[in-house]
Protein backbone atom coordinates (compact mmCIF):
# COMPACT_ATOMS: atom_id res chain seq x y z
CA UNK A 1 0.00 0.00 0.00
CA UNK A 2 0.89 3.63 -0.71
CA UNK A 3 -0.10 6.22 0.89
CA UNK A 4 0.66 9.83 0.66
CA UNK A 5 0.99 11.51 4.34
CA UNK A 6 0.63 15.33 4.11
CA UNK A 7 1.00 18.06 7.11
CA UNK A 8 -0.91 20.91 6.44
CA UNK A 9 0.76 24.31 6.31
CA UNK A 10 0.26 27.60 4.39
CA UNK A 11 4.26 28.52 5.12
CA UNK A 12 5.18 24.78 5.11
CA UNK A 13 3.06 21.79 3.87
CA UNK A 14 5.25 18.80 4.34
CA UNK A 15 4.53 15.47 2.19
CA UNK A 16 5.99 12.39 2.36
CA UNK A 17 5.46 8.92 0.33
CA UNK A 18 5.32 5.68 2.16
CA UNK A 19 4.99 2.20 0.78
CA UNK A 20 4.35 -0.92 3.03
CA UNK A 21 2.08 -3.22 4.39
CA UNK A 22 1.37 -4.12 8.91
CA UNK A 23 3.84 -6.49 9.82
CA UNK A 24 6.04 -5.71 6.79
CA UNK A 25 9.28 -2.93 6.65
CA UNK A 26 8.32 0.46 5.11
CA UNK A 27 9.99 2.26 2.55
CA UNK A 28 10.14 5.70 2.45
CA UNK A 29 9.33 6.40 -1.42
CA UNK A 30 10.38 10.59 -1.25
CA UNK A 31 9.50 13.50 1.45
CA UNK A 32 9.38 17.21 0.97
CA UNK A 33 7.82 20.82 1.61
CA UNK A 34 5.71 22.77 -0.32
CA UNK A 35 6.64 26.21 0.47
CA UNK A 36 5.04 29.46 0.29
CA UNK A 37 5.84 32.85 0.49
CA UNK A 38 4.33 35.21 3.21
CA UNK A 39 4.60 37.70 0.98
CA UNK A 40 2.16 36.68 -1.36
CA UNK A 41 -1.89 36.69 -0.99
CA UNK A 42 -2.84 34.14 0.93
CA UNK A 43 -5.33 32.99 -2.16
CA UNK A 44 -2.27 32.44 -4.30
CA UNK A 45 -0.67 30.81 -1.45
CA UNK A 46 -3.36 28.28 -1.30
CA UNK A 47 -3.22 27.89 -5.17
CA UNK A 48 0.86 27.03 -5.16
CA UNK A 49 -0.32 24.50 -2.45
CA UNK A 50 -3.08 22.90 -4.54
CA UNK A 51 -0.34 22.60 -7.71
CA UNK A 52 2.06 21.14 -4.95
CA UNK A 53 -0.15 18.43 -3.88
CA UNK A 54 -1.54 17.79 -7.44
CA UNK A 55 2.21 17.36 -8.48
CA UNK A 56 3.14 14.98 -5.88
CA UNK A 57 -0.23 13.13 -6.47
CA UNK A 58 0.49 12.74 -10.21
CA UNK A 59 4.41 11.41 -9.56
CA UNK A 60 3.42 8.85 -7.00
CA UNK A 61 0.11 7.56 -7.26
CA UNK A 62 -0.47 6.98 -4.14
CA UNK A 63 -3.58 4.64 -2.75
CA UNK A 64 -4.86 6.75 0.25
CA UNK A 65 -3.87 9.91 1.64
CA UNK A 66 -3.31 10.85 5.15
CA UNK A 67 -4.15 14.50 6.23
CA UNK A 68 -2.97 15.71 9.87
CA UNK A 69 -6.68 16.44 11.51
CA UNK A 70 -6.31 19.85 12.74
CA UNK A 71 -7.75 21.60 15.48
CA UNK A 72 -8.59 25.09 16.86
CA UNK A 73 -5.84 25.88 19.39
CA UNK A 74 -4.91 28.75 21.55
CA UNK A 75 -2.46 29.58 18.45
CA UNK A 76 -4.44 31.10 16.22
CA UNK A 77 -2.15 33.52 14.33
CA UNK A 78 -1.38 30.28 11.94
CA UNK A 79 -4.31 28.13 12.75
CA UNK A 80 -6.64 29.94 10.24
CA UNK A 81 -4.04 29.18 7.25
CA UNK A 82 -3.73 25.75 8.08
CA UNK A 83 -7.19 24.57 8.17
CA UNK A 84 -6.83 26.61 4.30
CA UNK A 85 -4.38 24.52 3.57
CA UNK A 86 -6.36 21.42 4.99
CA UNK A 87 -9.27 21.77 3.15
CA UNK A 88 -7.05 22.29 0.07
CA UNK A 89 -5.55 19.09 0.42
CA UNK A 90 -8.98 17.47 1.52
CA UNK A 91 -10.16 18.30 -1.94
CA UNK A 92 -7.40 17.30 -4.21
CA UNK A 93 -7.50 13.76 -2.73
CA UNK A 94 -11.32 13.65 -3.01
CA UNK A 95 -11.04 15.03 -6.63
CA UNK A 96 -9.12 11.64 -7.47
CA UNK A 97 -11.46 9.33 -5.24
CA UNK A 98 -8.68 8.58 -3.01
CA UNK A 99 -9.50 7.43 0.54
CA UNK A 100 -9.10 9.70 2.98
CA UNK A 101 -8.14 9.42 6.40
CA UNK A 102 -7.47 11.95 9.04
CA UNK A 103 -5.33 11.06 12.13
CA UNK A 104 -4.76 13.92 15.21
CA UNK A 105 -1.09 14.87 16.08
CA UNK A 106 -1.49 12.43 19.36
CA UNK A 107 -2.51 9.90 16.92
CA UNK A 108 0.34 9.82 14.88
CA UNK A 109 2.83 10.22 17.93
CA UNK A 110 1.24 7.20 19.74
CA UNK A 111 1.24 5.22 16.45
CA UNK A 112 5.30 5.98 16.28
CA UNK A 113 6.56 6.68 19.37
CA UNK A 114 4.23 5.07 21.63
CA UNK A 115 3.20 8.18 23.53
CA UNK A 116 0.60 10.54 22.35
CA UNK A 117 2.35 13.31 24.01
CA UNK A 118 5.92 12.42 22.50
CA UNK A 119 8.04 15.59 21.41
CA UNK A 120 9.32 16.40 17.60
CA UNK A 121 12.42 14.53 18.20
CA UNK A 122 10.98 11.63 18.90
CA UNK A 123 8.56 11.17 16.21
CA UNK A 124 12.09 11.97 13.92
CA UNK A 125 13.74 9.78 15.59
CA UNK A 126 10.96 6.82 15.27
CA UNK A 127 10.53 7.85 11.60
CA UNK A 128 14.05 7.26 11.15
CA UNK A 129 14.45 4.02 12.78
CA UNK A 130 10.61 2.90 11.13
CA UNK A 131 11.98 3.84 7.22
CA UNK A 132 15.80 2.84 8.03
CA UNK A 133 17.01 6.19 7.04
CA UNK A 134 20.32 7.77 7.40
CA UNK A 135 19.12 10.49 9.56
CA UNK A 136 15.68 12.73 10.34
CA UNK A 137 14.16 14.16 7.59
CA UNK A 138 13.83 18.11 7.67
CA UNK A 139 12.36 19.82 8.60
CA UNK A 140 9.90 18.69 11.21
CA UNK A 141 6.47 19.10 8.73
CA UNK A 142 8.75 16.32 6.49
CA UNK A 143 9.00 13.60 9.04
CA UNK A 144 5.86 14.43 10.27
CA UNK A 145 4.64 13.73 6.93
CA UNK A 146 5.97 10.49 6.87
CA UNK A 147 4.52 9.49 10.04
CA UNK A 148 1.11 10.51 9.18
CA UNK A 149 1.42 7.99 6.20
CA UNK A 150 3.32 5.33 8.73
CA UNK A 151 0.36 5.79 10.67
CA UNK A 152 -1.72 5.15 8.17
CA UNK A 153 -0.58 1.81 6.94
CA UNK A 154 -0.46 0.62 10.65
CA UNK A 155 -3.97 1.44 11.82
CA UNK A 156 -5.65 4.11 9.17
CA UNK A 157 -6.14 1.22 6.60
CA UNK A 158 -9.10 -0.06 8.26
CA UNK A 159 -10.71 3.32 9.37
CA UNK A 160 -10.79 4.47 5.71
CA UNK A 161 -12.32 1.55 4.21
CA UNK A 162 -15.09 2.55 7.35
CA UNK A 163 -15.23 5.89 6.50
CA UNK A 164 -15.38 5.16 2.58
CA UNK A 165 -18.40 3.02 2.77
CA UNK A 166 -19.91 5.12 5.23
CA UNK A 167 -19.73 8.22 2.50
CA UNK A 168 -20.90 5.85 -0.01
CA UNK A 169 -23.75 5.30 2.47
CA UNK A 170 -24.65 8.55 2.84
CA UNK A 171 -23.97 9.69 -0.63
CA UNK A 172 -26.84 6.90 -2.05
CA UNK A 173 -29.14 8.54 1.10
CA UNK A 174 -28.47 12.23 0.34
CA UNK A 175 -29.02 11.86 -3.48
CA UNK A 176 -29.59 15.04 -5.21
CA UNK A 177 -30.13 17.16 -2.17
CA UNK A 178 -26.28 18.31 -2.49
CA UNK A 179 -26.52 21.86 -4.13
CA UNK A 180 -29.57 24.01 -3.40
CA UNK A 181 -30.39 27.61 -4.37
CA UNK A 182 -32.77 29.73 -2.91
CA UNK A 183 -34.22 31.26 -5.70
CA UNK B 1 -18.70 46.00 -12.06
CA UNK B 2 -19.92 42.41 -11.20
CA UNK B 3 -18.63 40.71 -8.62
CA UNK B 4 -19.78 37.30 -6.87
CA UNK B 5 -19.96 37.58 -2.80
CA UNK B 6 -18.93 34.57 -0.79
CA UNK B 7 -20.10 33.89 2.74
CA UNK B 8 -17.79 30.48 3.17
CA UNK B 9 -19.56 27.93 5.22
CA UNK B 10 -19.29 24.31 5.35
CA UNK B 11 -23.18 23.13 5.98
CA UNK B 12 -24.24 26.69 3.65
CA UNK B 13 -21.69 28.86 2.20
CA UNK B 14 -23.94 32.16 0.81
CA UNK B 15 -22.92 32.99 -2.56
CA UNK B 16 -24.23 36.50 -4.43
CA UNK B 17 -23.47 38.37 -7.85
CA UNK B 18 -24.19 42.19 -7.52
CA UNK B 19 -23.65 44.37 -10.29
CA UNK B 20 -23.29 48.16 -10.64
CA UNK B 21 -20.55 51.18 -10.17
CA UNK B 22 -20.11 53.40 -7.22
CA UNK B 23 -22.34 56.22 -6.82
CA UNK B 24 -25.00 53.91 -9.39
CA UNK B 25 -27.88 51.53 -8.29
CA UNK B 26 -26.58 48.08 -8.02
CA UNK B 27 -28.73 45.35 -9.35
CA UNK B 28 -28.79 41.36 -8.09
CA UNK B 29 -28.42 39.17 -10.28
CA UNK B 30 -28.17 36.27 -8.54
CA UNK B 31 -28.03 34.34 -4.98
CA UNK B 32 -28.11 31.34 -2.99
CA UNK B 33 -26.70 28.87 -0.83
CA UNK B 34 -24.28 25.84 -1.69
CA UNK B 35 -25.45 23.43 1.10
CA UNK B 36 -23.77 20.08 2.43
CA UNK B 37 -25.05 17.66 4.11
CA UNK B 38 -23.38 17.02 7.70
CA UNK B 39 -23.41 12.96 7.25
CA UNK B 40 -20.91 13.25 4.32
CA UNK B 41 -17.19 13.04 5.05
CA UNK B 42 -15.86 16.87 5.37
CA UNK B 43 -13.41 15.99 1.57
CA UNK B 44 -16.71 15.30 0.06
CA UNK B 45 -18.29 18.13 1.54
CA UNK B 46 -15.73 20.81 0.28
CA UNK B 47 -15.54 19.30 -3.17
CA UNK B 48 -19.36 19.85 -3.30
CA UNK B 49 -18.42 23.03 -2.17
CA UNK B 50 -15.94 23.68 -4.94
CA UNK B 51 -17.87 22.89 -7.43
CA UNK B 52 -20.86 25.15 -6.24
CA UNK B 53 -18.31 27.67 -6.53
CA UNK B 54 -17.23 27.06 -10.19
CA UNK B 55 -20.62 26.38 -11.36
CA UNK B 56 -21.31 30.30 -10.09
CA UNK B 57 -18.30 31.16 -11.68
CA UNK B 58 -18.69 29.93 -15.46
CA UNK B 59 -22.34 31.35 -15.00
CA UNK B 60 -22.07 34.71 -13.98
CA UNK B 61 -18.17 35.30 -14.92
CA UNK B 62 -17.69 37.81 -12.25
CA UNK B 63 -15.03 40.53 -12.90
CA UNK B 64 -14.38 40.43 -9.47
CA UNK B 65 -14.83 38.44 -5.89
CA UNK B 66 -15.61 39.16 -2.13
CA UNK B 67 -14.71 36.27 0.44
CA UNK B 68 -15.60 36.68 3.96
CA UNK B 69 -12.29 37.11 5.95
CA UNK B 70 -12.37 34.37 8.74
CA UNK B 71 -10.96 34.68 12.05
CA UNK B 72 -10.47 31.91 14.99
CA UNK B 73 -13.00 32.72 17.41
CA UNK B 74 -14.38 30.81 20.65
CA UNK B 75 -16.69 29.23 18.21
CA UNK B 76 -14.42 26.48 17.64
CA UNK B 77 -16.87 23.75 16.43
CA UNK B 78 -17.64 25.25 13.19
CA UNK B 79 -14.72 27.89 12.52
CA UNK B 80 -12.48 24.71 11.18
CA UNK B 81 -15.10 24.23 8.29
CA UNK B 82 -15.40 27.45 7.67
CA UNK B 83 -11.64 27.90 7.34
CA UNK B 84 -11.83 25.23 5.16
CA UNK B 85 -14.63 26.24 2.82
CA UNK B 86 -12.58 29.78 2.41
CA UNK B 87 -9.92 28.77 1.33
CA UNK B 88 -11.66 26.53 -1.38
CA UNK B 89 -13.59 29.68 -2.57
CA UNK B 90 -10.13 31.38 -2.62
CA UNK B 91 -7.86 28.74 -4.77
CA UNK B 92 -11.76 28.97 -6.96
CA UNK B 93 -11.38 32.65 -7.61
CA UNK B 94 -7.56 32.59 -7.92
CA UNK B 95 -7.07 29.61 -9.97
CA UNK B 96 -9.16 31.79 -12.64
CA UNK B 97 -6.93 34.94 -12.40
CA UNK B 98 -10.04 36.90 -10.79
CA UNK B 99 -9.23 39.74 -7.92
CA UNK B 100 -10.10 38.55 -4.71
CA UNK B 101 -10.97 40.58 -1.74
CA UNK B 102 -11.65 39.89 1.55
CA UNK B 103 -13.77 42.04 3.59
CA UNK B 104 -14.26 41.18 7.67
CA UNK B 105 -17.59 40.98 9.02
CA UNK B 106 -17.65 44.22 10.85
CA UNK B 107 -16.46 46.01 7.58
CA UNK B 108 -19.45 44.73 5.49
CA UNK B 109 -21.96 45.80 8.71
CA UNK B 110 -20.32 49.14 8.72
CA UNK B 111 -20.16 49.96 4.62
CA UNK B 112 -24.24 48.46 4.25
CA UNK B 113 -25.64 49.79 7.40
CA UNK B 114 -23.00 52.29 8.54
CA UNK B 115 -22.29 50.55 11.85
CA UNK B 116 -19.95 47.33 12.01
CA UNK B 117 -21.41 46.26 15.12
CA UNK B 118 -25.36 46.05 13.23
CA UNK B 119 -27.09 42.38 13.63
CA UNK B 120 -28.43 40.09 10.87
CA UNK B 121 -32.16 41.85 10.37
CA UNK B 122 -30.55 45.07 9.81
CA UNK B 123 -27.83 43.81 7.49
CA UNK B 124 -31.09 41.80 5.68
CA UNK B 125 -33.45 45.22 5.66
CA UNK B 126 -30.28 47.30 3.95
CA UNK B 127 -29.51 44.37 1.38
CA UNK B 128 -33.27 44.61 0.52
CA UNK B 129 -33.06 48.11 0.03
CA UNK B 130 -29.97 48.73 -1.68
CA UNK B 131 -31.14 46.17 -4.06
CA UNK B 132 -34.31 46.89 -4.31
CA UNK B 133 -35.83 43.52 -3.64
CA UNK B 134 -39.15 42.69 -2.34
CA UNK B 135 -38.05 40.60 0.68
CA UNK B 136 -34.63 40.07 2.73
CA UNK B 137 -32.97 36.79 1.14
CA UNK B 138 -32.55 33.69 2.82
CA UNK B 139 -31.13 32.47 4.60
CA UNK B 140 -28.71 34.82 6.69
CA UNK B 141 -25.72 33.64 4.79
CA UNK B 142 -27.66 34.34 1.24
CA UNK B 143 -28.14 38.15 2.52
CA UNK B 144 -24.36 38.00 3.56
CA UNK B 145 -23.08 37.03 0.53
CA UNK B 146 -24.64 39.66 -0.70
CA UNK B 147 -23.56 42.54 1.65
CA UNK B 148 -19.99 41.20 0.70
CA UNK B 149 -20.49 41.87 -2.88
CA UNK B 150 -22.12 45.63 -2.45
CA UNK B 151 -19.34 46.06 0.06
CA UNK B 152 -16.96 45.10 -2.30
CA UNK B 153 -18.15 47.37 -5.26
CA UNK B 154 -18.40 50.41 -3.03
CA UNK B 155 -15.20 50.11 -1.03
CA UNK B 156 -12.86 46.78 -2.34
CA UNK B 157 -12.13 47.86 -6.02
CA UNK B 158 -9.12 49.72 -4.43
CA UNK B 159 -8.53 47.71 -1.95
CA UNK B 160 -8.34 44.75 -4.89
CA UNK B 161 -6.32 46.73 -6.99
CA UNK B 162 -3.71 47.33 -4.40
CA UNK B 163 -3.47 43.80 -3.77
CA UNK B 164 -3.21 42.57 -6.89
CA UNK B 165 0.15 45.21 -7.65
CA UNK B 166 1.68 43.96 -4.68
CA UNK B 167 1.03 40.08 -5.39
CA UNK B 168 2.59 40.81 -8.56
CA UNK B 169 5.47 42.41 -7.40
CA UNK B 170 5.60 39.63 -5.15
CA UNK B 171 5.40 36.63 -7.59
CA UNK B 172 8.12 38.87 -9.76
CA UNK B 173 10.63 39.09 -6.70
CA UNK B 174 9.32 35.65 -5.25
CA UNK B 175 10.63 33.96 -8.90
CA UNK B 176 11.40 30.21 -8.67
CA UNK B 177 11.64 29.84 -4.91
CA UNK B 178 8.03 28.67 -4.44
CA UNK B 179 8.35 25.06 -4.51
CA UNK B 180 11.37 23.72 -2.80
CA UNK B 181 11.68 19.63 -2.09
CA UNK B 182 13.92 18.97 0.77
CA UNK B 183 15.65 15.91 -1.60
Amino acid sequence: MRVLGIDPGLTRCGVGVVEGSVGRPLTMIDVGVIRTSAHLPIAERLVTIERGIDAWLDEHQPEAVAVERVFARSDSSTIMGTAQASGIALVAAARRGLPIAMHTPSEVKAAVTGSGRADKAQVGAMVTRILRLDAPPKPADAADALALAITHVWRGGAAARIEAARADAAVRSAGQRKVVRTR
